[in-house]
């Protein structure tokens, strides 16, 4: 791509969810050789090793945008991984040693993860193709390279605790005008459980910030339901902080 | 220290928090030559390039316990600090290629910095003193080695944010018996700002894990001011939780 000199000890990758009414989604792309851009490999995340001159925020803009064509995501640094096993499989380093064409053998890589949530119908269609990125439902990740499906569970239990402690969160995975079951199955997939629609809906509707809409769903089999908006504002001012 | 190999690209650094009646303090060794065993540089965190062989986690363990004698601290990791300068200076980077015998130059290490709050009082005496190794008051802290400055503020942010989601973070740094006013004023040191004494003590009050005890202070000029404990399994069963 340059002569920068790529470090080959630290990388960045990128866990995104997204959810799209049905599945709480994890954007994914393939290994892909770098002369023939045809897949070969795993699926794994967007992710690169560095270059020796850039920032870890800064590769994490590059690598995500190169990758997939996505733009101004606001991807938060939340774990770095370091085991001495993460490189221990030689279809990665063999793969990663082509893809940059290496001439020194792969070590032990150090990689510092990024998590953002965004709304899915926002970034769906800016996506390349060149490296296959495509959202992927988590049930249906398969083995991913190095060690990213560890990176991803740990991803998982961050946005629970994040939504947890900040559940705004939860609007910004959801479309601009959504159901009250959409929240709650948004719910269920993030914390991989049921919860009672009854009491679920009831709770929902003491939240000040949720705001019904005049606005109901068009051409479904079912009783059509009403939309809600959430008011940041409100939500903001909601907030209780102790002091 | 033996033959294992010194990974020169990655190290771990450790933010310790305490707090001793008077002040928030910070744990800090100083630059000593590995031969010499003499303080020659400035003050930094503890924290140390990592082995080839060993995970983050690990090197953590060993580098805390080894500049500074602590064991069974529970270091937690919050942040990855790899910016292009923070090896820039060459008073770091020449003590730091001194220290560990390396013969070939340092270039930008990332280092993953962990956090850890704790009773100062259990972890006073067992610190050793090859390192220089104290707790120094956070408005005492001068320049330090490397970018250490700035991953303090960026632990003190973190540690802010703990305490507003998780409270009982107080009382992890608090001694087992406790004023109202040291809770205040382990509060305004965290935080930084003043917070009125009679709103203040009037919301503590009414949390019920703060429980009073029939134990006053004493040999105080002032009025003795009662002692308070903290109780976890109240506090635990206090938390709100929306579902």
């Amino acid at each position: 791509m340059s002569d920068r000199q790529i470090n080959p000890h630290i990388s960045i990758d990128c866990v995104l969810f997204g959810y799209d009414g049905e599945n709480l989604k994890v954007l994914l792309v393939q290994q892909v050789n770098s002369q023939e851009r045809q897949p070969k490999g795993r699926m794994k995340l967007p992710g690169s090793l560095i270059y020796d001159d850039e920032d870890l925020d800064e590769a994490v803009r590059r690598v995500l945008y190169e990758l997939t064509g996505l733009k101004n995501i606001n991807m938060m640094q939340f774990q770095a991984f370091g085991s001495i096993n993460r490189t221990s499989n030689p279809k990665d380093t063999s793969w990663l040693e082509r893809f940059h064409s290496l001439n020194a053998s792969i070590e032990r890589i150090v990689t510092v993860a990024y998590i953002a949530w965004v709304k899915i119908d926002h970034h769906l269609k800016q996506l390349t193709s060149q490296y296959h990125a495509c959202w992927l439902p988590i049930e249906d990740v398969g083995e991913l390279a190095f060690d990213h499906n560890q990176i991803i569970s740990a991803a998982i239990l961050r946005l629970q605790k994040n939504v947890e402690s900040t559940p705004s969160i939860l609007y910004d995975l959801l479309p601009r005008k959504f159901t009250m079951y959409q929240i709650r199955h948004l719910h269920e997939r993030i914390f991989d459980r049921e919860f009672d629609p009854r009491n679920f809906h009831k709770k929902m509707l003491q939240m000040e910030y949720i705001i019904p809409l005049n606005d109901y769903e068009k051409d479904v089999s079912h009783r059509a339901a009403r939309y809600y908006k959430f008011d940041r504002k409100i939500y903001n001012r909601s907030i209780h902080k102790v002091f």
